[in-house]
């Protein structure tokens, strides 16, 4: 696979313009405040689908027109699949675990897709959806390690980049989810381009940092199976070929937020930004209100990535109260 | 007290312009989809202190500057008054009723302002306001009845007319809460203004209709005493007097919703829009999709007016399961 650049970042940009939400660049004083600085904060869980995974559903299918497309998602890709195959009018089937959230896979019907399940401990997603495109001549669009779905990610970095030059500053570090790490090599192509200096951040749930070891070591590793964590979009076992490559060369590192820094920080987004968040989207602005990078003084840009959570988790993770703060 | 005009919008726009937050015009295919329309959701959650009270309070101190600020409010205008006398340099004084949602107290404290407590069935809240500003020559803004107020609130009707405008759309109506009357009546003096043709609505909720009987009567009257509502923002006995001159020159008429449709709005914000509304934030949309109004091939401007709710209300409702989808 050829790997994407800033080019295809900004030709990106040119196909979402007219059918993906500009989504705005939130600032919160009281935010701020806890981190001794300022959080630029980009808020994905406005955009078409409650994430941002439909940019690079839309990039990569935009390019293929009139074709069926099959997919493999725990959720947020799939519903941004199938908005894009809805708004461009062709066939989608998503390959879901049985296990996903309730509320994803609803929205993903809703938007016209057919969802077919599969066992998560007993079955090879990857497998199940070549087998289905290669039998129905349907175009098979990955989550992360795709050209397509990777510059259709950056144009968030596009955004947050002009987004904080129209406000007069210049963010010294950008905090963004990582999964199987192609909204950081899609953010890492515009970023790098457009604020050489700044410093670039893959965030992580505890347990499934491959990235973070990954960069460590130079090399792709794999998380130890057993892991948990409530960050259902970010369980990819290991970084992507395409995007540890760019991720490699892009970014400062790699950080890790346990769960219950998630938490936290998806009830201060409910308090103060009113936003919701899913944890995935949590990660990065946890990382930034737990100290996981210094922010005394500095402007740090925090991709928001997705806000599609159950409403029943949602409720327990807002009826938790932190043992910090319970005395 | 003379009334505001447009004028007095356009020149609170001007004042509001580096502080406030213009927020998005958010719209959503499924929402759309449930009234067989297009609804065009000015998403004022996002606006400092959570709430479009901002707006109202920052014109009306900064036109008054050093001076101290006492203020009375169940927690929306505490807070808007609280975040515009920060930012202004001057202290701020709120009386806020003892049962006021504690997020709402403790937002206002956290920016900075003293609160003072005060019984909502045994004492008048105008009258200790008015005394403490007297004896303390501190400003006095009130929530609603205030020409300065009303023109801040309006900026959200000029804001939401120019986005409109940039969609290349004319609203058939727009949907506006009502409490006091404040945000009804400046919206209106943008919106009659910019779209004469447009229906405008000020939605309560049911117990608290005094605004919708009064139109209807010509005249202003109260409600009457022991009911109850979620809807803590919008509780205001009678309408005021200036913006019931107001709103009877230029509103449509009132909508009423019940607690029922409000909660369920929450929950569809909540899903689609991954936007944190309060019931009174939320009255607007649920008149919208609880067919208060022809929405069917028609397009309907939908004011959110704030999202500061507690959390356990808020997991309590998400929580909630309608009776009509249980089955």
């Amino acid at each position: 696979m050829a790997e994407p650049d800033f080019t295809a970042v900004e030709a990106a940009a040119a196909r979402l313009a007219p059918v993906a939400v500009r989504t705005p660049l939130l600032e919160h004083p009281a935010l701020n405040a806890l981190t001794c600085g300022r959080l630029l904060l980009k808020a994905e869980p406005l955009q078409r689908t409650g994430s941002f995974k439909f940019r690079g559903a839309y990039n990569a299918l935009s390019q293929q027109p009139g074709r069926p497309v099959v997919a493999y998602s725990s959720g947020n890709h799939a519903q941004g699949v199938a908005a894009a195959a809805a708004l461009l009018g062709v066939p989608a089937t998503i390959v879901m675990p049985a296990d996903a959230p309730a509320i994803k896979r609803a929205n993903t019907e809703a938007l016209g897709a057919r969802v077919q399940l599969y066992d998560r401990y007993r079955e090879s997603r990857e497998a199940l959806a070549t087998t289905l495109a290669e039998t129905t001549g349907a175009v098979l669009v990955k989550p992360y390690d795709d050209p397509a779905v990777i510059a259709g990610q950056g144009t968030i970095g596009l955004e947050l980049a002009a987004q904080a030059k129209a406000l007069g500053v210049v963010p010294d570090a950008v905090l963004i989810c990582c999964g199987g790490g192609g909204l950081s090599a899609g953010c890492g192509l515009a970023l790098r381009h457009l604020l050489p200096a700044c410093e670039l951040y893959a965030v992580e749930p505890a347990g499934f940092d491959d990235t973070a070891r990954s960069l460590a070591a130079g090399e792709r590793l794999a998380n130890a199976p057993g892991a948990s964590s409530i960050c259902d979009a970010l369980l990819a076992p290991q970084p992507g070929r395409l995007t540890f490559a760019l991720n490699q060369r892009q970014l400062t590192g790699g950080l890790v937020v346990d769960d219950a820094a998630v938490a936290e920080a998806m009830r201060l987004a409910f308090r103060h930004l009113k936003l919701v968040l899913e944890p995935g989207g949590a990660v990065a602005l946890a990382a930034a209100l737990s100290g996981r990078l210094p922010t005394a003084g500095r402007t740090i840009g925090v991709v928001l990535s997705g806000g599609n959570v159950d409403p029943d988790l949602y409720a327990r993770i807002l009826n938790e109260r932190p043992d910090d703060n319970s005395t």
